[in-house]
C-alpha cells in the first residue's frame, strides 16, 4: 500500500491579482550557467580542472555571459580552477564569473582571495530560510536567520571596498519555495538596505525552487508576488534557480518568466542535484521554436551533446527535448505521412515560416538531421516507406505505388521489428530494380519511322533473355514504351495496359540517372502492378521498368 | 546563427475567466495507459506478443483500469495480441481495454472483429483537426473534417448495435492544441449528437496536446475553455493526452487537471513518439508526495523500472523524477547535513508527516533505499562523511569530530573524485581504529580502591608496547580513563587534557561492541585531536580510544 497519508500538500499562495497567465514570453532572460558548481557537484565523477576549463570554454562559446564557477572557499580544486581561469586569461571581458559562498567571514575572505585579478565578479551569498530548515537544521527564529544574511551582505560590502575589480552582489534565500513570502521579502529587503543597489548597479535576488514542492503555477505566483512587492524593483535583477523534483523545472521557469523574472540559473541538459537543475537549453530552444531569439549560440546541439556527455559522463536521454536521439523520429505512419506533406507544402508554397505537423522545429536548424526522422516498423504505414525512399534515396514513388511497396516492408517489419532505411532500399532493389527473372532486358535500338506517316512511328529492336535463353523481336508503336510493350505482348501472349507512367531524375546535371515507374494492368487477370527501372538513358530506364513490372506480374 | 526568425509563436487563448490558477489538485483522475499503443509504436524494437502480455499484466497489477492495447485494424500483430488477451482470459472484469481506430468503415469493422468476446471496450476514434493539417495534409475545410468524425461516430454506433458487450465511445480531435477552440467544440458537439451520451454512459472527449506548442498554462486555458463550453458536461469524461515536446508534459497535465480534466492518457516513464507521452508515474508520485491517493499500486518503483527497461529497451534516466538512480542522492555537504538533521528531528519528535529538507518523499515509501542517498566527493563536506559513518557503519561521530575526519576524506576525494562508503570506513580504520604505532595497548587490569577514600579510587595496571618494546605501568585516577591517561602522561612526559568523551553501542544486545570517542588537548602544543576505540568491553574501548588519540597526536 502506498503510504500517501504520510504527506501533506505544500502551501499555495492566495494571490488572485496575478497577471502572468495573461502574458507571453517575448524575450530571453539573462542566463547564468551553474554547470560548474551545482551541476559538477552532483556528478558521480566530478570534473577535474582541465575538464572544467573545457566546459567553461564551451559555455563561453555558447554565449553565456554569467557563469558560476564554483565554491572556491570550500575546496582546493574549485579555488585552483578559478585561479587557472584568471592566470591563463580565459575569462573574456564580457563574461562575468560568479562564485558561491556561505555568509561567513573566513569563507568570504578566502573567496575574495580566489577572485584576485578578476575584472567583474558576482559574489553569491546564501542561507537557508525555509520554515522547515529554520526549525530542524538551524534551530533559529526569523530574526537570527535574517541576521546571517545581513551579516553576509555587510562582510561582502566590507571586502568589496578593497577589491580593485567590480563586485555584483547576489543573495539567495535558499529553499525560497518553502519560505513564507513575507519573510523572504523581509530578508531580501534587509540585504538590499545593506548593499544599497541602484538601477545602474543592481543586486541579484535569486529565488530558488530548491526543491520543487508544488505545481509550477504556484512558483509563478510566488515570483509575481515578490516581483510586485519588492521596493526599488528597478534596482533588482530577479533571478530564478529551479530544480526538477516534480519534473516541472522547465514549466516552472517559463511561468516564472511570465511572472516577472529577469534571469535564469540552470545547466545544460538539466544536470544537477537529484533530478537536476532546470535545463537552460530546453527553455532556450522552446523560445527559439516560438520565434524568440534565445541569445545563445545553440545552433549545433550535437557539439553540445558531445562535450556534455564526455565531461559529465551522463547520457542525454533518447527522449530528451531537442537533444534526444529519438525526438526527431516519427514512428507512426500517419505522422510520417503528415510530415511528408507538410515539408512538401512548405517547399511548394515557399513558406518562410516553419510549419510541419509533428515537427515543432526543423531539426536541421539545430544541427540535427532529417535522416533519422522516419524509422520503419510494423506500424509505420505506407507514407513512412515512401518518405524513406524519397528522403534517403531520391526515389519519388508514385502515390499509387506507396501501398504496394509498403506491404512488402510491412511483412518484414512484422517479423523483425524495425526496418532500417538501408534494408528498405535493399528490398526495393530486390522487388523492382533487380527483378530480372524470367525476363532479362539486354539491348534495344529504336528507329524513327516518321516518314511512313502512321501512328506507329517508332520501330523497336529488342534483345532479351527468357529464362536464360536469348531472344529478340522487332515491333512498332507510337513511342519506345508502346513499341516494346506491343512486341512483348505478342512474344509472351499476354494483354497489358499501361495505367500510368512517370519518370524523374535521381540527381542533378545531365549525367544523372533517371528513375522510371510504370503501372501495368494485366487485362486477362485484372491484376495491376508497378515496375521500376533506372538508367542514365531515360528510354532505357522505361524499358527496364516494363521488364521489372512484367517479371513481378509473372512471379506473383 | 540560430535561425529563430523562421518560427512564429503559437496562438494563445484570450480567456481571462480562467479559474484553474486558484485551484489545487485534490484527487486522482481516471488513468488510461497507452503504453501498448502510443508507447510501443515508438520503440526501436516494438514488443512482441509475449512481451506485450507481460507489460499488460504489469499495468493491471499497477491498478490501471483503462488500457489502450493497440490499433488492431492496422496490423496483424496488434490484432493477434488482443485476441490472445481475450482467448487467454487475461482481462480482469474491472479493466476496460481500449482500441484505436481511424474513422473508416472497413477499419472499424475489423476493430469490432478484434473485440469479439470482450465485455467492455472503449472504441477510440480520431481524426486530425488542426488548421495546419486541414490545409497541408487533408486539403479539406472544417465541414469536411467534421464529416469524417461524425461519420466515424455513426459507424461505431452502427457496429455497436450488434456487439454483445458494452462499447464506450472515445473521440479525439487529434492535434487539438493546433485547432481553433470553436471548431474543436463544434466537432465534439456534432459527435456528441450522434452518440447521445448520458451521465451513466459518458462519452470520452480526449483533447490531445499532440505536439506541445506553448507554455503549459495555454493548454490549461484551452482545457478550461472546453470544460466550461461543453453541453451536457456531466455526460462527458474530459480526457487529456499530453506529449512532451517542450519538456512540460507533466506540468501541462497538472494544470489541465486544475482546469477540469477528468482523465489522463499517458505512459510509464513517458515512453512515446518523439519526446514521449506524459509520464503517468511522475504525475501519480507528485500527487502521492502531496498526500493525495494516486489510486495506483506504485509502491515498488524498482519492479516497474525492471520490467519497463527490459521490455522497452529504453533506460530510465539517472535524473528521472522518482525513478532515476541519482534522484535520492545528495552530493552537497549542506544538503547532507540538513537531511541528517531532518531525519533525526522526525524521529525525535515522532512526526507522522514526512518533512525532510531536499527529500520531497521518503525513498523507502516507493521501494527505494536510503543507502545511495549520500555519495562523498570533494564538495560533500563534513556532514556527508558523518552521515555515511552513521548510516552505513553505525558510528555516531561526535559533532566536533566531523571536520577532523571529513578533512581526511576531502584530501582523498580531491585526488580521486568520489569516495565510496567502504573506502571511507577503510580510512576511518586507518586513521583511528587501527592506529597502533608507536603505542600499542595490550592489556590492562583495574582495581577498585574505594576503601582508601580518596578521589583516586581506581588503580590501573597497563601493559603496552612503545615502538615494539613492551612496557608497563601502574597509575591511579578517579576512573579507568583518568588513571590510564595519568600513567601515560608520566611514562611519556606529556600533558594532556580530556576535552570530551562519548561512547555508544554499535548494535543491539549485550554482545554488541561499543565505540568510544575521546577528544584530547595537548597542553604543550595547544593541539586537539580525536581518538576512537572499539571493544565489546566498554572500558577497553575507552583505553583504545586514548591510545588512538595519542598516536594521532604523535604522528601529526
Amino acid at each position: 500500500m502506498l503510504n500517501y497519508k504520510r504527506y501533506k500538500s505544500a502551501p499555495v499562495v492566495d494571490f488572485k491579482e496575478r497577471t502572468w497567465p495573461n502574458k507571453q514570453i517575448t524575450k530571453a532572460p539573462a542566463w547564468c550557467s551553474v554547470d560548474l558548481r551545482d551541476g559538477n557537484q552532483a556528478l558521480i565523477e566530478p570534473m577535474v580542472v582541465e575538464e572544467k576549463i573545457e566546459f567553461f570554454n564551451l559555455l563561453v562559446k555558447l554565449g553565456f555571459k554569467e557563469i558560476e564557477v564554483g565554491f572556491p572557499s570550500a575546496s582546493q580544486i574549485e579555488f585552483d580552477f578559478l585561479r587557472q581561469l584568471v592566470d591563463r586569461k580565459l575569462i573574456p571581458d564580457d563574461v562575468v564569473i560568479q562564485v558561491l559562498v556561505q555568509c561567513r567571514d573566513h569563507l568570504i575572505e578566502r573567496t575574495f582571495e580566489s577572485l584576485e585579478g578578476v575584472k567583474t565578479a558576482i559574489v553569491h551569498i546564501y542561507n537557508s530560510t525555509s520554515t522547515l530548515q529554520r526549525e530542524v537544521v538551524f534551530g533559529m527564529d526569523r530574526e537570527a536567520i535574517k541576521e546571517i544574511a545581513v551579516n553576509g551582505a555587510r562582510l561582502v560590502k566590507e571586502h568589496t571596498k578593497n577589491f580593485p575589480g567590480k563586485i555584483i552582489m547576489e543573495y539567495s534565500p535558499e529553499s525560497f519555495t518553502g519560505t513564507e513570502l513575507d519573510f523572504a521579502m523581509d530578508i531580501c529587503t534587509a540585504v538590499q538596505e545593506v548593499w544599497e543597489p541602484t538601477p545602474d548597479n543592481k543586486i541579484i535576488f535569486n529565488l530558488p525552487n530548491t526543491v520543487e514542492m508544488n505545481t509550477p503555477n504556484v512558483y509563478a505566483d510566488q515570483i509575481e508576488w515578490m516581483h510586485t512587492h519588492f521596493k526599488n524593483r528597478d534596482s533588482i535583477s530577479l533571478s530564478i534557480h529551479p530544480h526538477n523534483d516534480r519534473g516541472c523545472g522547465v514549466a516552472a521557469s517559463e511561468l516564472a518568466l511570465l511572472a516577472g523574472a529577469d534571469r535564469v540559473e540552470g545547466t545544460l541538459f538539466g544536470n544537477g542535484e537529484r533530478t537536476g537543475n532546470v535545463d537552460i537549453l530546453n527553455i532556450a530552444y522552446n523560445m527559439f521554436s516560438q520565434g524568440i531569439d534565445p541569445e545563445l549560440n545553440i545552433e549545433d546541439i550535437n557539439e553540445i551533446i558531445e562535450v556534455y556527455e564526455r565531461l559529465c559522463k551522463i547520457p542525454v536521454h533518447v527522449r530528451h527535448p531537442y537533444g534526444g536521439k529519438l525526438v526527431f523520429t516519427a514512428f507512426s505512419g500517419s505522422h510520417q505521412d503528415a510530415i511528408n506533406k507538410g515539408v512538401k507544402a512548405m517547399h511548394e508554397k515557399k513558406k518562410e515560416t516553419w510549419e510541419v505537423p509533428y515537427l515543432p522545429i526543423d531539426p536541421a536548424d539545430i544541427g540535427r538531421k532529417y535522416e533519422p526522422i522516419v524509422r520503419i516498423n510494423s506500424q509505420s504505414g505506407k507514407g513512412g516507406v515512401a518518405f524513406i525512399m524519397e528522403s534517403y534515396f531520391g526515389f519519388k514513388l508514385p502515390k499509387g505505388m506507396h501501398k504496394e511497396f509498403a506491404d512488402v516492408i510491412q511483412v518484414i517489419s512484422e517479423k523483425q521489428g524495425e526496418v532500417a532505411p538501408e534494408q528498405i532500399m535493399q528490398e526495393f532493389k530486390k522487388s523492382y530494380l533487380d527483378r530480372k527473372e524470367p525476363l532479362h532486358f539486354r539491348k534495344c535500338r529504336f528507329e524513327d519511322l516518321t516518314e511512313t506517316d502512321t501512328p506507329f512511328d517508332t520501330l523497336a529492336s529488342v534483345i532479351y533473355t527468357d529464362e536464360g535463353i536469348e531472344k529478340s523481336f522487332e515491333a512498332t508503336g507510337n513511342g519506345p514504351i508502346d513499341a516494346v510493350l506491343r512486341g512483348l505482348e505478342k512474344e509472351l501472349g499476354i494483354n497489358i495496359k499501361i495505367l500510368d507512367y512517370s519518370e524523374h531524375a535521381l540527381g542533378e546535371g545531365s549525367g544523372a540517372q533517371a528513375a522510371a515507374y510504370i503501372h501495368l494492368l494485366d487485362k486477362d487477370t485484372a491484376r495491376t502492378i508497378f515496375g521500376v527501372g533506372i538508367s542514365s538513358n531515360i528510354t532505357r530506364a522505361s524499358i527496364r521498368a516494363i521488364f521489372s513490372g512484367l517479371n513481378r506480374l509473372k512471379k506473383s
